[in-house]
């Protein structure tokens, strides 16, 4: 087999086997292929794109570059909760001790990544000694006594998609709905679930800016987990404004907290009843989606979910207290409110800005060796639909450097559309795909 | 400007500017941008192809990335042919000759290059002295006062084109029209002529396989060079087998002095005297082709074609004598005839076939490192549609090597399609492309 033969075989809009597949990802992974045969035939991929069975293959492929995680010494379906990113997404810290207070096992691996705030793992060290990096058998243990545990990615985790992305990353071969939906597909399988549930978000704060692409990228992701024995499910979700109150690190610690003690925010609280309850069908705890929505309300209203995430935090070495004292979490040296210079009614947040404003306050990575300020972010005090007086708040700055604040304050202002006619109000939930098919709502 | 971005430009159907491309060529010979962005590129550019104006922009920029030869000082109007390449191809040893007899300066300046036989350079080095690396000054001296000169490139001649085609040939991003031009044009531009004559051939020991390709790839060439003032002419000829009798590199110099003697293959005299007749009407020498096609027929006839080539080869300090004595040419050491088997009329010759054996028999180049064989080769008796009796010699093999020498002749044999029923004959010229349009025979 050679990579040339391959090239060619998909730029003229052949199919290409599992075998070939493999080949290629193989080879790339051990650098036997080099970069630039492997830009080209990303670019061929793009144009002529790939069938449900080689996005499969290059799925699995993917999956099989590294280890893979063997979760069989916990007992119990495991079920994994996978967003593709938005602003303000703090669902899995909520989801977790929900989905864990009824007894199924959550056992995450996750990774730190690239982003406006950090990644789960990051948000969760805001907790005062608290310990993601647990050796496996730690992990296994805490998951199997807690039924809830979050560490950082030790193992290298599918390394071929890693080294993909990066190409993809420089060669304009991102924008390309096989390619996106095996990548993330990969990393998931790779992490041993047995019940995948997605969470694609669409708008202007997401990857996936229109609803139609996110609903085939769902459909396609979808396809792949249940095309290889892991059940999934994806629901379609708005990212047209930050999901909640909170964003930043800490910030969005603490309004895991209120939303677990039931003080949170409603959309957000439903956003997170709504994906796990896809979880407990997943995993047989429930036959219906209704019923899983009430089992999970439950655990809010009885005090269960936010009792679990003490003991999570117990379990890991953290400083429990902070569930019940928030001043025990990093503090911004600067909190500043932002006022409206006009008064209407909230029409638009340019959510990717806020996103971008937190970055600029510290409070994501810009490069993998960035250092994370966990305590500054922003308090969402306005959201689209709401009316704004002149000069009242819109959120809430916190922030360490006086530069970065007054620039991050112009663009989080600059985000706000306020119009004097009141806005088309979006759902929150657009959908979802199972392997019955799409329902749009 | 930022490769990524022009990659995506290209990538979504958009025309790049002529700085945008000119950015692209020069980062790239400078190892300023990457194989793999550059490959991703290509690939683009394979499905959305390149305009007109971008094709031009391409060739500039890659006529621009090295040296460009300087033919100032060289008196009257300078001419070039090119030819896409074939088997048996040796027009240029017999054009330069007429052309130059007429008093136009040839200054040819030729690779070696990888083929199933060398270059027009190591052909000529099978003349015992012959000198191919002359120094500017000689170069030009020579062009002046014996009006021909052919020397081995020495100066770096669009590099730029030399990296892109060695990355498209290993990345299946040889096959686009605007990409094969401006390779080509590139050269034929830094090389200085200010009138190009191409021989574009089509055909089963051609480049362009399909006639309506090889029109296409000599409209796309001729109108860039006319674009960038240089005087081009296209010709679309036959290469279906090998062209003449002669197939090897001192074989193929015997063939070119019978041919200035009047004594060649009258189809090889035929194409020699249209591809002239161009440069004379390019040069302004003459009116109408038909005038250019009198001429040359007379430096034939009078003998003026042969003295041109003798003074020629004394030129540049080669064994003169080998016009009229063969002998003193490089022999081999196993001559044979190779005998049909079945009779019937020469139906097909598969020509890249006969290139093949020719390489086997180390009459040509594999990698740039190889050593030429300059005495081996084939002398062809029959071709198409000629009448071949059982045990009729159809060709002659000259070898080194006992084992070469029956693998070549294996190739060579298979290679006839003999069938009872007589063929339909092929054109010689398939057509001309000029400035004012397409002309098909």
């Amino acid at each position: 087999m050679r990579m040339y033969d391959l090239i060619i075989k998909k730029r003229n809009g052949e199919t290409l086997l599992d075998e070939e597949i493999k080949f290629i990802i193989e080879g790339y992974t051990k650098g036997l292929i080099p970069d630039y045969q492997v830009s080209a035939f990303l670019m061929a991929i793009y144009f002529n794109g790939m069938n449900e069975e080689e996005t499969v293959a290059l799925t699995m492929a993917m999956a099989e570059s590294g280890e893979q995680l063997d979760l069989s010494e916990i007992t119990g379906i495991k079920a994994d909760k996978h967003s593709t990113g938005g602003v303000g997404d703090k669902t899995s810290l909520i989801l977790g001790p929900m989905v864990a207070a009824l007894g199924i096992p959550v056992a995450k691996m996750s990774g730190r990544g690239l982003g406006h705030t950090g990644g789960t793992i990051d948000k969760l060290e805001s907790i005062q000694g608290f310990n993601t990096a647990l050796s496996k058998d730690e992990f296994i243990n805490n998951v199997n006594n807690i039924k809830i545990a979050i560490a950082g990615q030790t193992t290298d985790i599918a390394p071929a998609d890693k080294k993909l992305y990066a190409l993809r990353d420089v060669t304009a071969t991102v924008d390309n709905l096989s390619l996106i939906a095996s990548s993330i597909m990969s990393k998931k399988i790779a992490s041993g679930a047995e019940v995948i549930v997605l969470d694609v978000k669409t708008g202007n704060g997401a990857f996936m800016k229109n609803e139609e692409d996110a609903f085939k990228l769902a459909e396609a992701m979808v396809k792949i987990g249940n095309a290889v024995g892991r059940q999934t499910y994806a629901i379609i979700s708005d990212m047209n404004q930050p999901l909640g109150r909170a964003v930043g690190n800490a910030l969005e610690v603490i309004e895991a907290i209120q939303t677990l003690k039931g003080m949170g925010d409603k959309s957000l609280e439903a956003l997170c009843i709504h994906l796990g309850s896809y979880m407990l069908k997943g995993v047989k705890h429930v036959e219906t989606i209704e019923e899983g929505k009430q089992l999970l309300m439950k655990t809010i209203e009885d005090g269960s979910a936010i009792r679990k995430f003490k003991e999570f935090i117990k379990g890991q070495n953290g400083e429990e207290e902070v569930v019940d004292n928030v001043d025990l979490f990093p503090k911004a040296k600067f909190i500043e409110s932002i006022h409206s210079v006009v008064e209407g009614f909230v029409n638009e947040i340019k959510t990717e800005q806020i996103g971008i404003a937190t970055l600029i306050l510290g409070g994501g990575r810009e490069t993998k060796e960035s250092d994370i300020d966990l305590s500054v972010g922003f308090i969402i005090n306005k959201k689209i639909g709401d009316y704004v007086a002149e000069g009242e708040s819109v959120g809430t700055i916190y922030a360490n450097d006086r530069n970065k604040l007054e620039e991050a304050k112009e663009k989080f202002i600059k985000a706000y559309v306020i119009k004097k006619e009141q806005p088309k109000m979006n759902k929150l939930i657009k959908g979802y795909v199972t392997r019955d098919g799409i329902f749009k709502f």
